[in-house]
């Protein structure tokens, strides 16, 4: 934990927070902070800040916080992501959000089966307290917005312009061959990035999405898990952009 | 699993090759092999060809081999790599193998717990299972060289030339501000890319890696874990030497 998340609502009108859960243990037995230890802080959707202990008792700290005025950015990469499998979901939204990320749209696919959008890797707790764990890592403390579609057809022929405005629109597959660094640096700005499910997307998918404009884009000839694949190509396109 | 990896002591001089484990029951249950069905294969180490069902008994499967001549390429990126946590490092495995690595040294360093090095993890049966998992995820079948060195100062100053030839030294860390991206652009080659322990290289081993001609890489402000920098600084210096 490089930042020490906390939600608004911890805060009182003065800046103190009391905290008795995971993450004063983490205060108290790793980071082993006494009374007057400063720590870093962010406000959840808002301001990084710096946070002294006041009081340390039976697993109970209280925190005095200062925040600045930045607010971090929103990330410049969205994605539209078929629903990976349960497993693979539950250890992704940490990564992705240390990568960072602005929108999540979780779709679901030909190559996606529909017992994955009862998992409990998809319900907003779980999503939440992962992203957070992602956040704290990459010391930012924006939530991805996540939003679970069921049919990507409607959504991408009626709702693109909603949920990712002018961003360029990537799809990533192996049928292309062109390499993400090139298509984005061809244009700067929001990018968001079509990945597909284990296997890939369908035909169908892909003439769907490029004909809303989705630009293809691939890793070559190496077929990768869809893990990997989120990110490797968020660090890659992250990196064209910088 | 998108390519069968037979190790060479598994094939008759004739192609013939018997199996029972997991990848027959892969085959049967998965890929629902039936006699006559042909699927892709590859020799570990070798050439990737095709294979067909000659009998289906009770969880065994007779397979006919051809290969052809091409052996894929070793992958031009190499691993200098501090060694993670046992947990970390059992995940890491077959994604490194999966982007593609051709060797991997993994190293003691300032931040690397002692004990890791005693872990299942580091063991080259657990290492080679995994990695040929990432392999037959790939379509590849060249195993990654794996080396474990207990001791950062003398294989750097010693060794590096015996393992690592005229690679492109890159080192990655947090302290430096230039894209990996524009490093590996600048001269085209195998990149040999050093990534050090959750918190980074040291002071001391950042100079002396340096001394011996790293050039410094980052991926930015944000901190990422061990395995998330890992995945995404191999997948950008794939996609930049492409």
């Amino acid at each position: 934990v490089n930042l020490l998340l906390l939600e608004p609502a911890e805060l009182s009108a003065e800046g103190h927070a009391i905290l008795s859960d995971d993450r004063a243990r983490h205060v108290i037995e790793v980071l082993r902070a006494k009374i007057g230890s400063e720590l870093r802080v962010g406000r959840v959707g808002g301001p990084i800040g710096s946070a002294r202990v006041e009081s340390i008792e039976a697993g109970t700290i209280t925190l005095a916080c200062r925040f600045g005025d930045r607010t971090p950015p929103i990330p410049a990469v969205d994605l539209l992501l078929a629903l990976p499998r349960p497993k693979v979901l539950a250890r992704l939204w940490a990564q992705i959000a240390a990568l960072g990320v602005g929108k999540v749209v979780l779709t679901n696919a030909n190559k996606v089966e529909r017992y994955y959008f009862d998992s409990h890797a998809v319900s907003p707790e779980h999503a939440r307290h992962r992203l957070l764990e992602g956040l704290a890592q990459a010391r930012d403390t924006r939530v991805p917005e996540v939003v679970v579609v069921k049919e990507l057809k409607p959504f991408v022929e009626d709702e693109l312009d909603a949920a990712f405005g002018d961003a360029r629109r990537l799809i990533a597959d192996a049928a292309y061959a062109r390499s993400p660094i090139d298509a984005v640096r061809a244009r700067k700005g929001r990018v968001v990035l079509a990945v597909g499910p284990e296997g890939g997307w369908s035909d169908y998918e892909r003439d769907l999405l490029e004909r809303q404009g989705f630009v293809g884009v691939g890793l070559g000839p190496r077929t990768l898990r869809s893990d990997t694949a989120v990110i490797a190509l968020l660090g890659i396109v992250h990196e064209a952009l910088r």
